[in-house]
């Protein structure tokens, strides 16, 4: 049994505060409390309330209590480990870096994480981000730290050049759904009764976050690189989509995997993210509309997610007035489990997000990768995952100097850097003096 | 007076042989012979007579034999210097690949050196080069060996590649335009009654052929970066070009400097190319042949240049019949200046393109780079030229990474390689299909 | 259950082949064949001859066939795993060397590894794994091979170079020694009542073989580092002993931990090797022997090693005539755990030497290295290890440059070079025309 | 003509003050203040009247004023270059360092670039040029920085690593040295009427100060190193020294080249410093003033160090009674060549100590390294002068390591490091306790 302090920043979230409520109300060997910190404290209050009716339910299984501080300080002050999971500005911001893309000719279906708006969230996200490593490092400095927040390797980057002593590292379930659709390959072409779990497809990741490969996948001693190898050669498998069929897809989420398949066919190495990151990374997807029809995807728009935001208030509300009652489940979320093993309850190996102390050979000291790790009591130890090949090294290391140069750039405040990375976007390819335009109106900070 | 052995491959050439014989016959203190190879005998043998007949004129002040080789062990053995300048493959082959790259979308000025049709002409180049690397290797394993060939990089590459024991380097003037429009700026803004000659304007390159860098230029004391800082903020100096302007120039290498201004102006340092060269190593430019007017260019048509080559022949034809004198000139080219210091007449400082000893401390070591490096007797010593800018290292470091994998695909035969090297061009921006099937079209050798 | 054919390479030997046959016997889930090959094919038969007898034993719980093959090609082809455990060189020629180096003053506890005596060891090493490495390339590419020979960096390097596509690594069980001593410190000082296992002992490791470094080592959440920084400031730990006291020890691998306690006091890190190993690395202790016994070290005599190598002929002599019976037991070895573990049938994480790809930062890559490694089928994946301190770094490099240098020299046949490795070797320091004599006399293979 | 400031701290100097005073005197085209600033400041006024003499003597062809300043702020405001050129610390505490080592068995010919006493030395100095590099970062941020101070590497390194915008390098003649031993070499061997000048002997050069290397060196043609290598196989001329001859010698500067004659002999490549510093490298020479007097080597007495201390002053004393002239010479020093360089006067080749930028592929960047670099105005260039080889590096790099540990440990004031820097130094090799307690008896600072 293992008592914790959480101070959990972002802790006025409309949806993963729930999920992260369910995973330690089913977990029974942690126990403690959780320090709700948000700029909105009204929300934070709100999920306070909310754990209080939680945990008055028979069947949790462990003791938290949840209290929301005013001050960032006083929230991190003695916490075990902070929680970081925040919106870096709000919807609206979204919609207007994603709309002025578009107008340039660039369509990004997720607009997260690289791309235009990408590095624009990116270079927001720097400052908020380089405020919490400073107070962290003052206030919590022997704290784990997990940030949850997109962009993923921006944000987790910034904790540790700002504040390298501090033990921090980013979480993301984004392999998951590679080693799925793997698992699914395994039981179609090996006929075997069941699916296999996650924990039975041994994957080597290497990359960076939304963009990560795999060079070796197996499961019991069958190599599944060569079975996709076999599979895409199907006829059928490889194939262009029309717009109607994609429209007619209902779940924004959906991944068709053509990118990716045909990333794996021409590079000979697969690509672990849903194809809609994959499109905002690699050159040539997102030039129109209708490309990105053609490879099965459809933008998420920024006004479903607005709607999401809204429902999850209307539950929230209902829950709190006891007309929804909240039923425990399994997440597939790994956070509780993580931290589990940091306070030496079970040894185990993830992927992570993680600063390059040499897990991967040829991409740069420091910036931050994603590999797997071993997780034991206060280490997350990376594996070796090698290099990435020569033509998806060049690839990926176009993203990793932008993605440092956004971050030099948002702390040294300078524009023109700023700039030469969102330049340096291989999605963007504008004539320099359009993406100066684009770049301008998506809008550098006024106030720097 | 020193005596010479140069061997000559490429040496049926239609006009760089005049140049070489022109500077030969000026220079007092080199004498010796010029053993010219072609795969076109014929060609060689035209060269010779035409040498001849120069060198009974009576103003030439040096005693040069001009012989031709059938073989070119022949050629090579015994050889202190060899020349290196071929046109790898037909200009119909030229025609072709920059053809097919259009009907994709993908409007080239030049096509020699990168993008789709030049990395596909490399590709073939390595083949040949790598003949030539092995030859020398046997039978003038102690020569000097200069290449003028494009791509320059991929060609000096392949010869250290393939035999690193052997002592060679690439020479390009195309710095030297750009030495010239700051000597032009240094008059006009200083007030100076004459043009500054080259020797004057010390500029410090940096960066890959055709895609170097000036991030230090200066004359007698006067900071020329700055003064060109100043430059292009007054008025007119950047500005568009209609279609109607563009044609009217008479000049297919004419360089409206407004890439170059451009890039210098959001990148704070001076590209040093042509910008008809420019536009195919930044993205953005080439995607259609209305952006290229728009920055004042207009593609070299390929007729033109097989005009050239037919003129060239009915020149030669004429200087051969008598009809027609051969006036010794100034030619402003290097190879006799730097071949005098290779032999202890001179010591002097020039760039020049070579593998990276760590002349550029942020690109990788073998790679072929362009900076100053110091002749002296039997050494060529770069000098150290620092780093590339985060931002500009981006830019450049893509064509490095390309152009070694066109090499390893050549040699190895790598069919998905070479696809790799292409795709990930930054000019290219296609989808993965597309530029496969343009791939295809170009042409991967099918004897391979 | 997996069956598996293991080829043995040194299959003669008179210790270690027991203790394999043991762990085979013991072990329920794996079954197959051991091909036992020898230079001295005799000694090989006699092993299959006791392996026969020892299979005849009914608590034997596994299925193991032993036999012999005069040729390693024949024993190479189809083995799934291939073992090394050879005595490279006679007892004869390492007494040789260690003689003449105690004739210049250096007096070598063991020999083996490093300093004069082991760097020469290594150069003859060398020759015979390069012809391993390149037979099993030929004969046995997809196995994986398991080198316990000394010196072990030296061999397991040779192997990975002359053959990089080989699945190479090396065992040692040098750290387990130090795993013992901070379980005995925990248990002393935690007032524990059972001593912890090895397991519980959780270390980072890293550094190169027998010069290995722990800079962290945790027993359920206590940092023994920080309890043996305490500990040696205890009156009476750190001392001095004398030549009486050394002699009176009748264990020649008694470890008085004297050197690995001082280092650790001036360095703050803890050397994970006996200190008759250390005293081989670092400068300073082999001097004379009465510089050793006062770090309470005596040097095993190479007449001793004679002598067991003697006895066990007669005890194998005595097994086979049914004289003694062969009482099987737990041997401390992983061997068998190792190859468990790369046949899919458990995972584990222990220390191991393999080409560094990244997993200590600062040491040069391919080089091979001691650190964690994670085994699961058909994989060892090291373990990110972090980074040698500077200081220690220093230490470390000097013997991974000079053991590069032997593997080169002796490639290459490069007496010059060989010289150069054992005059850098940190404990030699001599004057360079006298240590040029040393080299001489213990003798650079006349035949090369 | 150039007019300039010069800040010269150290400026009380008894003797180097007065040869650039020559030097200055008689360089026709360079004129201007030295603000000469010294701890001792009854020794800068000295030196201000003994100007004052000097440029009242008719022969003298430039103008100079040279002024005391009593702060160093005010002495750097204004400044065009700064010449640093100190005793850090007094002649006893230099006697007390050497004769500490001697106690431990250590004899070090100069102690004053590495070995025991040099590093203790280096740690002083640390804390010294800390301070310059702080003020003159402050007060002439654009200014020169040249550095004569012994020792070389870690003084000028400790202004680099503190001010890294500052424009330092250092100089040393030692290189100069070897120039003339190679130009004697050239006219023995081939035969010449005249000795060659040493800008004639073109050498690469690459290691660091005092432990420099050259690789290459040529005479119109002639390979140098290849003549050596034959010169040293003549009978007589690798030989031993009694101590008779070597007491013999009245110069304490004679340099009996056996040491680097026998480096060469063996590592292939020529040491450029004299053999007095060279046994402060390697290992094996320091053990005993006999070891010494073996290779024709006699320790410099700090006493004799005192005595000319104490003659200088009475020279000046005569200079400025009157009692003596001052006669005008050619010194052989490069300081004003250097500084007409570096103000647009004349562009030329040299050696110095610099922040290795590339120049030495394989040493660290930043580490401060001496190699040839081309001086022009307002720049200093390094040529790429290559790689060590792998032996040679081993020898070196021990030092490039050791000098930033010193300089690591004096700016965090951390003794153990500054320990194990001493330790690790490669002629020290003495046990680790009685390494600790010379450490403590040659006194890391009190005060620290």
């Amino acid at each position: 049994m293992v008592d914790l302090n959480i101070a959990y920043i972002g802790g006025g979230s409309r949806n993963w505060a729930r999920t992260l409520m369910n995973d330690l109300a089913t977990c029974p060997d942690l126990n403690g409390e959780v320090r709700l910190y948000d700029i909105d404290i009204e929300a934070a209050r709100i999920n306070e309330r909310l754990a209080s009716i939680i945990w008055a339910q028979p069947e949790v299984c462990s003791h938290w209590h949840f209290r929301t501080f005013e001050s960032l300080p006083a929230a991190l002050k003695g916490a075990d480990l902070v929680i970081i999971s925040i919106q870096p500005g709000s919807l609206e911001q979204m919609a207007h870096e994603i709309a002025v893309a578009e107008k340039y000719g660039l369509f990004y279906p997720v607009g997260d994480t690289t791309g235009a708006p990408g590095l624009m969230r990116g270079l927001r996200s720097v400052i908020t981000y380089a405020g919490f490593a400073e107070a962290i490092a003052e206030y919590a400095p022997d704290a784990w730290v997990i940030n949850y927040t997109n962009p993923m390797t921006i944000c987790t980057r910034t904790l540790t050049r700002v504040a390298p002593q501090i033990k921090a590292f980013g979480c993301c379930h984004e392999v998951f759904g590679t080693q799925i659709i793997l698992a699914n390959l395994a039981q179609e072409i090996l006929g075997l009764e069941d699916l296999p779990t996650r924990d039975e497809i041994h994957v080597n990741v290497l990359g960076i976050n939304h963009f990560t490969w795999i060079d070796r996948a197996e499961y019991r001693g069958h190599d599944l690189v060569a079975l996709l190898r076999e599979y895409i050669q199907r006829p059928g498998i490889l194939h262009t989509y029309t717009q109607e069929q994609v429209e007619a897809q209902s779940n924004w989420f959906y991944d068709p995997c053509q990118i990716k398949f045909t990333l794996f066919q021409r590079f000979g190495i697969l690509a672990a993210a849903g194809d809609r990151h994959l499109a905002e990374f690699v050159p040539g997807f997102i030039r129109s509309p209708d490309e990105l029809f053609r490879w099965g995807i459809i933008r998420t728009p920024v006004s479903w997610r607005m709607e999401v935001y809204k429902e999850s208030a209307r539950l929230v509300e209902d829950l709190l007035a006891g007309r929804e009652t909240f039923a425990l489940r399994i997440t597939g979320e790994e956070a509780v489990r993580q931290i589990r093993s940091l306070f030496g309850l079970e040894d185990f190996i993830t992927n992570i997000n993680m600063e390059n102390q040499g897990q991967i050979t040829n991409l740069p000291l420091h910036s931050v990768v994603e590999t797997n790790a071993c997780f034991s009591r206060d280490r997350v130890q990376p594996l070796v995952a090698g290099s990435l090949p020569l033509s998806v090294h060049g690839l990926v290391m176009r993203h990793v100097a932008n993605q440092e140069m956004i971050i030099e750039a948002a702390l040294t405040r300078d524009k023109a850097l700023a700039f030469q990375a969102v330049f340096n976007d291989p999605t963007v390819n504008l004539p320099i003096d359009r993406a100066w335009a684009m770049f301008n109106e998506i809008g550098f900070p006024d106030e720097w």
